[in-house]
């Protein structure tokens, strides 16, 4: 997408802040909203969840590949998911975001939507309700999100016991396919393949599932890979995971045409079942349950046994995936 | 200050972050700490204060001025001071911190310590308890920070009363002479007055004075300078401030020797009125209260009256400061 008209810096910070935050829809638990030094946030008991995450141009995303508003969909729907893996409504998310000297204003406002679009899709009790704009020599994006426990426990990933079932909840892969896609030399490739495109520049973790999973006695968000965070799990609670590979199946089928055809334009290729096993940033949840529990919209993929680590079928599951400092 | 030995993308994530974390102290207010997909803090009551802010290297700082000490210390204390500025006590931090290719983890463990000796200064109730740690092409810190109000009521910009008495707590123009010392060519002079360019790389606002203020009727941190956020004070509460230049002679009389000292090595400078008035970076307190009710700590210095705008004696004082895109 071609940006043209004004930078940010020829506007000046009041102008675009104001351009910015007239996209933001503002939410009860809001008390006071952005403006003075600090927003003040309710929740409905004396505790509030917070997570933080960044995105880097030329790391986490490419101008190439991804608009505005994929960047800020990106953003906020990657820490979403953080909150609802501790089993917290999400409230709140304050933005810091660096522009560069050459940044549109046009991008700013396609970024703002973005962010307000993933909180209307995915999380419609939440709200920006601060920010930082400055200057940088890249595009830098940091969220830091909130989120309210509503009387429950938090959900950790080291509460998993033995003979709990291992369930899923969301995609397994998608965001890897579509970044193969994506990188593809032919270029109508990935105009093939909408959907799975759309996962790797705009994930949607089904953050009202892992709300209201009450019951899981622990869950994390898939952000690195199945297995790595698979692995996580496993060794915070002390348990070995089991995961069956007939189970996995459907997930790595939905990602066969794609693989065919990128194949068949002599490109090599990771395969499906390395996607749905290594691949991050789908921002599923996984989660174990007291058997015969798992929730509608979780599909169980395994079982907690005694032991450590993590086996597909007989086979121990490396942890593997995304590292972000030397990946 | 040099930095030797190997780079965090020599040792890796996580060592690097092991290496962070072990200078952190935690407080009982922590309910759940780092390594979860989140953190999960106590309050007082049903509401959190949240702010946020971030530092840039070249723009916000200087590694030929500034350690990692330093800017770990200031990326602290001038978020605290936003959350105190609402009458909150700070709880939490949580920090993204940027690093480049060859970032020493030597720089990066000072920075924690930075950030950690400012907590201990300046607010010991508040911990670190979540963070992000990733690469870009120059050092980029974003602090989110969270306060609790303790059954108080948020202390606003917006509340000042016609015939309140109008008070700062903390420095006001030693920031910017600081700087000033740290830019002039003679690089000795900087270290003839160790505590101004001391308040320019680690400020302490006086946390505890914004907190325990709790009958201030409207309060802000100076952040951009005096005229500035006095200006931003009497617009949110559609009143007029008037100062009078007599209670802020001391302010500069402390710093007319380092004036003295840049004019006598043939450089020009901005006087210390200058410093006092539009100078930022002090992160003090600038607060209204009943008349007669500023508590120990703040000094009187002005008033406020029916109207609009800041004067100085009888001269407008136009809002001018630091801007961070245009700047």
């Amino acid at each position: 997408m071609i940006y043209e008209g004004q930078t940010v810096v020829e506007i000046g910070e009041l102008e675009a802040l104001a351009r910015t935050t007239r996209h933001f829809r503002q939410v009860p638990s809001t008390i006071v909203g952005p403006g003075d030094d600090a927003a003040v946030i309710a929740v409905s008991d004396s505790r509030f969840v917070v997570t933080t995450d960044s995105m880097v141009e030329g790391r986490d995303f490419l101008q190439d590949y991804s608009s505005g508003f994929d960047v800020g969909y990106k953003a906020a729907s990657t820490n979403l998911a953080d909150v609802a893996a501790m089993g917290a409504n999400p409230v709140a998310l304050v933005v810091t975001l660096m522009v560069t000297q050459n940044t549109k204003i046009s991008w700013l406002e396609d970024f703002a939507k973005g962010l307000q679009s993933a909180l209307d899709e995915l999380s419609p009790s939440a709200a920006i309700v601060g920010g930082d704009l400055a200057l940088a020599d890249q595009i830098v994006i940091s969220v830091t999100a909130h989120g309210d426990l509503q009387g429950r426990k938090p959900i950790l990933r080291s509460g998993a016991n033995v003979s709990d079932e291992l369930a899923v909840a969301g995609t397994l892969g998608k965001a890897s396919c579509g970044l193969a896609l994506l990188r593809h030399p032919d270029k109508t490739l990935a105009a093939s393949y909408p959907e799975l495109v759309s996962v790797q520049l705009r994930p949607t973790p089904p953050i009202h599932l892992a709300v209201s999973a009450a019951n899981a006695t622990a869950m994390l968000d898939i952000s690195d890979s199945l297995a790595m965070d698979a692995n996580r799990l496993a060794k915070a609670s002390g348990v070995c995971l089991r995961i069956d590979s007939s189970k996995l199946a459907g997930y790595q089928a939905v990602l066969e045409q794609a693989y065919q055809s990128i194949l068949s334009r002599g490109e090599t290729s990771d395969s499906p079942e390395s996607w749905v096993l290594y691949g991050g940033e789908d921002h599923g949840f996984l989660a174990t349950f007291p058997k015969g529990t798992a929730p509608v919209g979780f599909r169980v993929i395994g079982e907690v046994t005694k032991g450590s680590g993590v086996y597909l079928d007989e086979r121990l599951l490396e942890g593997r995936g995304w590292d972000s400092i030397s990946s």
